[in-house]
């Protein structure tokens, strides 16, 4: 689909029909997602697909109930990685491995040891801002893929934690419900474009 | 274009040609960011829109004097909004100037007064993640519209609030510089699928 429909044609799906999408689609979305720039390109992103009812319904409680998490074909939770030292670890080996130049890799290695020393809570802002873009793309995939989406925040992430069993360094971000929408898109409206300068 | 040559081509051009691009693509591309959903439509995001060389001199001296700020014919300082409240009553407004139906607006209203018990700190995690979401459509449409660009968050936010002169409530969390790319693009890696799933 043109770029300008898909932005266009995204909106955030409340109800979903009770159909599956094909795993082969949720295939080629994660290879959307996966392309997503990130800061260093460190990629500090996980997802938990989950299509399991029983455990949907559980999650769902957690969500304070709102339709998407249990009409969804896969729920797509995103996760914000916490370990900066492992990631720059696997970020650097990443970088030799697939022939990234030296002058390129010996500035990251010095940025990433600048960074090193942000507090935690500025690094998962930042870790959170970056997989709000891996989101972003996920939105717009789902739309080009025929399929429809909508971000939340509105859950509880350690009970989000508890109830998938993620690791301690996992912490969920949003959510990003996919299936085919059950309901109609309302109008779009934002400010105009001059509110959007300063 | 289509979406996924869109993300297949999208890049982080680090040096531009000294070819500024026509205002009529840059208001396009403003159109398309303005499209960029944020959690409760609330839009935390203010963009300042800089030309003049004399002042990227300035800004660039403020990014480590990266070729990005200089070369750039368009640089988009995206801002994060701090002021909680005044984006709460500025939505509300707009929901109600937007005909959006009464439920929809208890909802979204009865959320943001829950939200407003976030310490500031998670808010501006919250909404800077926001701005990267619009940032991500900056980068798609850019490349749609035969532009490139280059998201950074390696800058002195500061000093970026002080050079331009930013009101108080808005924070500098990245810089998009716009163009057209002078360098060819390096090839682009990401960890195999497999890691984006936990």
């Amino acid at each position: 689909m043109e770029f300008s429909e898909v932005i266009a044609q995204r909106w955030a799906t409340k109800r979903f029909e009770d159909r599956p999408v094909p795993d082969a689609v949720i295939d080629r979305l994660l290879e959307m997602i996966r392309l997503a720039p990130s800061g260093l390109n460190i990629q500090p992103w996980r997802i938990k697909l989950v299509t399991d009812p029983s455990l949907k319904e559980q999650l769902s409680a957690a969500a304070w109930d709102e339709p998407q998490v249990k009409s969804c074909s896969h729920l797509l939770v995103f996760c914000a990685d916490t370990d900066y030292a492992a990631l720059v670890e696997k970020l650097l080996a990443g970088m030799k491995a697939n022939g990234v130049p030296d002058k390129v890799y010996d500035i990251v290695k010095g940025i990433a040891a600048e960074m090193a020393h942000m507090p935690p809570d500025a690094w998962f802002a930042y870790a959170q801002g970056n997989v709000f873009i891996a989101v972003s793309y996920a939105l717009l995939g789902a739309k080009d893929l025929g399929l429809d989406s909508c971000p939340m925040t509105h859950f509880q992430p350690a009970e989000y934690a508890r109830i998938l069993g993620l690791p301690a360094n996992l912490v969920p971000v949003m959510l990003c419900p996919v299936g085919y929408a059950a309901d109609a898109a309302p109008p779009k409206w934002r400010y105009p474009k001059k509110d959007l300068l300063v």
